[in-house]
């Protein structure tokens, strides 16, 4: 999506019909496929070119060290990078010993189309061989909805004009090969270097298994592929098998006429642990694939689409008269199900399952953009990612404690629930996340009246949150609650006096915890809370102070933002962009630029707070400070992108490095510039 | 001086009557010695126990890796390290066979001076060996101030009761194995460890001579070492050598009956460039010996003792009434004179040449805390230390430009003029060095009224460093010049906007680039200086914002500052300190708790700035902000000790760490509390 991506506009699909070899890192991300549970990247079948090879697991990462030129303390050391596990989708594909690969031969058609009704990747491809030999290629991919630990991938070739030997050879890979770009530290490229050790490896009839385990953070992983063989009766085909530690593979030959078919039907199971054992694990992928043939391909399509039926009779938005916006909020929604679906528990990252974008880290863009939308379209989901914090809340508690803080500090990103950030005043001092949470809480119970949930889980995410922010801000001398020392959303500001948004969100998760605590008294009680922290939570809130200038007639997204210098926009050219790739921290935060929405995002989640008047001020007010939209390019599809800003109108996946660490090589006086719509955050 | 060490009250030296082992990382830096260019530990002459081993040549570095957890724009990448070069004061001994070390035997008696006077540390042991053999060793040291590159060693040895056949080994040692405690960053410890390749060894009669190379900075090194032999008549005398690559040993061998002396007499000469040949170092250091034998010991202690009656009748200050204060300002003279006096346009680092604190990094300590004294009792000195920043001149312009800013932005810690801060809050942003810089410019010209110099190389600092403000600061709707952004002097804020020391000690630096611009019109239209930028200086001058918080009668020390909470001193314990080590930044931004003095230091550089009102209520306010002072032990002597301050009352010399590089392990939770009294910056 560098360039743009020749879609087609169209209600229910996103529909490519020509490959540019360039886009691949983005068209693997927008046709990535997942369940929120499992996620492959839209690599094409046979492997290769690729972007960036990618098969993730929810919450398999590996660790590596956080290293700092100059410590501090409560600096997290260890971070945590999600990891490209066993990948069970290739295929390979030789017509004639003549290896089917898109940058030899001719590409007589091509078209990739992900189906947001189907739950499905479709591809067929006419492909002509260096020697002429054509076939045509089709297959349908899918991650279940239903089944959470499959994917299966129905595949299809025939020669188009002449008879052809053709070999299929599926695989298991694990320590694929992967693009250069990692990290300068050399602990960190050996922590993430062919990251999964080999336990086991087997092969029986068509069934594959490889077990692995993570090196540092102790994840196992098995995966396990079966397939299906459908031939024309009377044509003859061969099998064999071969397993080793990293790899297994099925190889079919046949040699068939124009009109002939091979298909073969691929089932992958995936199962992953740091607690239950190798042979629990190679049990339950067993069971995964059994569960999966016993329904057989044409079911797990039906299922996906009536789960998909059922989701968008709920969640669909019709867009009257502007059809590209239409496509552009159902691929959104598509993704954000896509991501939330399945994950059970466990993490909602900021880029799915798509790629390895922000390290797989969970940011508070999961309470905050993601969870206003499942709650309304996939309740169960959106309460499953709750009790995902809730799980982590005695490491949120452990790490206020480290803040010489009370109650909860969550992280600003993690996968296991550890602070992962390596940068302070963008990451803790973002303490707003603690009020996402909150304000998650809440929006869940509004919408779902769920008070058991409330009581066990809501309660004492709110609780903590509370005590955090009665413990970090300060009552002043005229008598307001000021909270000094914060980041906003904004990252082009940090550590600021009474950031607006910020101080907003506090202020109702100090109002939510005070109604929950006097609704749910005895579970309230259980956590030591009385009427003396009941009532100053809500003299917190009441006496929150919010700044404005009077003679500007706007609120300042932070005390004394609108005496900052305006950035001159007017002499930044599209080569600044994104900025923090041009210019260091120390201009940005001392001009008045703003990458994410922050005051303009406090009023639309605290729009009570707000007069029509003082809205429509500080809107036009902000917009001007924001970094701009590029505009569409004249003939171009799809929405117009944000220069510089990483929530995109959809998940827009990897950007096939580890976002949000800049390789130190790059941060030279003239780093290296990456793909423009994916920046660090 | 972490317990307080037994130094006897007495005016003109440090006397240690005592020994204590645990406390040798400090009183070696006490009894270091050093002319500026040369510096040495007062390690042992017999090398062990030691804290920490350390010879030191002005800007004799070592590269190293700055890693990032999360990198950014315009962050350094290459670190700069001081590293322990060839070893030339060591002198082992034997008794009968014994090796003299004090962790074992019986230490009789114990005396070591360092006579601010004469320039030197004696030492005068009795020493019994387990085997009850008892010695009297003596030992006169000096870094001669006359003779830039030599350092001389007269040691004695006699029997105090019997006849005993002692040996002296005189050695040059490189690539000493140094304590446990580097960085936990592979590349760093590689970078650091055995930073000397030998590139020549030499033995030619009692002449050693040893070259080496840094592996990465190309610094070559060259030490030679000889000596003179003195025993009674009938004595016999053996000697022997031998030399390698990292070694050369001179060994000489007498019996000595009760009452004769086997006196060894070593002059060692050091040498190093970044440019000159191998063979140019090794004639250069082979010169620099040839000059010290022919001067004699005798007249090199002369030498030294006239250039410092010369130094003390220039700045003496005599304290009637006080005599612990009046030891410790003649030591704090006496080291900054053995800091200054012969850098010689190299930098003056803030621990001098006493040990590997702040990585041997020279700061705004600088022209802020050196300077003004050695203007006025050394002013070549301090001429020569403005001539090194006017070298990097070009360097800071550069980094002025990555930071897309005007004039010079000079770094915050540098050896070679190169930013190696790898914390850009509280260094990028402490933009005040640049106005520090231009404070000494306009103290020296003050004080000496050397106009060439000011015109030569005053002009050019003060005019680009104007140019910086300008460019960063800015003018408000109201008319003000704000400079938001910045971090002051005080380490326990950062990134604050219009802090009064930066912005007072600006309006100084602009006006005095306008006067200058105005006297050497030539020279400053030659640096593109036009009327139109002198009086845009002179508005940004006149128009200076300096908050005032009209409540409370005092000035914030920034913006907003005294608004913000005040840290709850009463509920921290002596654990607690130095606070960095036990609460991360993100808490002491938030309140009101000072480090280094900060507006208190602005009310002392820019007294003119302030009422006398305004400085004693000012005054009363920040005294009870500022980290305490640790009450003097009773029975203790010596200066009471700041708990949390770098800048103590002396440049006390090395903590035999990385200070300003908290190795990561023990940035934890509960971070491993390093030496009070030595904290990071």
């Amino acid at each position: 999506m560098n360039r743009r991506a020749a879609f087609t506009v169209e209600p229910w699909c996103i529909r490519e019909t020509e490959l540019n070899l360039d886009d691949l890192g983005s068209t693997e991300s927008v046709f990535a496929l997942s369940n929120g549970h499992i996620g492959i990247r839209g690599n094409l079948d046979e492997g290769e070119p690729h972007g960036l090879p990618g098969t993730y697991l929810n919450s398999v990462y590996e660790r590596r060290p956080l290293p700092y030129a100059e410590a501090g303390y409560g600096y997290p050391e260890s971070g945590q990078t999600i990891i490209n596990v066993t990948n069970g989708k290739l295929i390979r594909l030789l017509v004639d010993d003549e290896p089917f690969d898109l940058r030899y031969g001719h590409l007589d058609k091509h078209e990739r189309v992900l189906d947001m009704r189907a739950g499905t990747l479709r591809r067929e491809v006419e492909w002509r061989s260096p020697a002429d030999q054509a076939v045509r290629v089709t297959s349908t991919r899918l991650v279940s909805f239903t089944h959470r630990s499959v994917m299966a991938i129905a595949y299809e070739v025939e020669p188009v004009h002449e008879t052809a030997r053709v070999v299929l050879q599926s695989e298991l890979v694990a320590n694929e090969q992967l693009p250069e770009g990692g990290s300068v530290d050399p602990r960190v490229a050996a922590a993430m270097h062919n990251p999964l050790q080999a336990l086991e490896h087997d092969c029986n009839g068509n069934r594959i298994t490889l077990v692995h385990e993570t090196r540092h953070s102790g994840r196992r992983v098995a995966a396990a592929a079966e397939h299906v063989i459908e031939v024309p009766e009377g044509v003859k085909v061969s099998t064999n098998w071969g397993v080793r530690p990293d790899w297994g593979r099925l190889t079919v030959t046949a040699t068939l006429r124009p009109g002939q078919k091979l298909r073969l039907i691929k089932f992958v199971s995936y199962g992953w642990s740091s607690q239950r054992s190798l042979p629990a694990l190679r049990d339950q992928v067993a069971a995964g694939l059994t569960g999966a043939i016993h329904t057989g391909f044409d079911d797990l399509l039906a299922e996906q689409r009536q789960y998909l039926d059922e989701f968008w009779a709920r969640a669909d938005v019709e867009v009257d008269g502007d059809e590209e916006l239409q496509q552009a909020v159902r691929f959104s929604l598509f993704h954000i199900i896509q991501a939330g679906a399945r994950a059970e528990q466990r993490p909602v990252p900021a880029k799915g399952l798509t790629g390895p974008g922000y390290d797989g880290h969970c940011f508070w863009d999961t309470e905050t953009f993601v969870l206003p939308v499942l709650i309304h379209t996939a309740p169960r989901a959106a309460a499953d990612a709750l009790r995902w914090r809730h799980s982590t809340l005695q490491k949120a508690k452990d790490r206020a404690a480290t803040l010489g803080l009370k109650g909860a500090a969550f992280p600003w990103r993690t996968i296991n629930g550890d602070e992962c950030s390596g940068y302070w005043p963008a990451g803790t001092a973002a303490f707003h996340i603690n009020a996402d949470i909150a304000d998650a809480v809440i929006r869940y119970h509004g919408a779902t009246e769920d008070d058991e949930f409330d009581r066990e889980i809501g309660l004492p995410l709110l609780v903590e949150t509370a005590r955090l922010w009665r413990s970090y801000g300060q009552f002043d001398r005229d008598g307001w609650f000021r909270i000094d020392g914060v980041t906003g959303p904004d990252e082009y500001s940090a550590i600021t006096d009474n950031n607006v948004y910020t101080n907003l969100m506090a202020q109702r998760n100090l109002r939510a915890a005070a109604t929950a605590a006097v609704s749910y008294q005895t579970e309230a009680e259980e956590l030591g809370v009385d009427s003396e922290e009941i009532s100053a939570w809500r003299q917190c809130a009441d006496s929150m102070f919010i700044p404005f200038d009077e003679a500007l007639g706007v609120h300042p997204q932070a005390e004394g933002f609108t005496r900052h210098a305006v950035m001159d926009f007017e002499s930044l050219t599209e080569a600044d962009y994104p900025l923090l790739l041009t210019m260091p921290y120390v201009q940005l935060y001392r001009l008045q630029v703003v990458k994410q929405a922050d005051l303009v995002l406090a009023m639309q989640l605290r729009g009570d707070a707000f007069t029509p008047e003082q809205k429509a001020a500080n809107f036009a007010y902000y917009e001007k400070l924001t970094v701009r939209l590029r505009p569409a390019p004249s003939g171009g599809a799809g929405p117009a992108r944000l220069h510089d800003h990483p929530q995109g109108p959809a998940p827009a996946g990897g950007d096939g490095r580890q976002a949000g660490h800049l390789p130190a090589h790059r941060s030279r006086a003239q780093p290296r510039r990456r793909a423009r719509d994916h920046p660090p955050r």
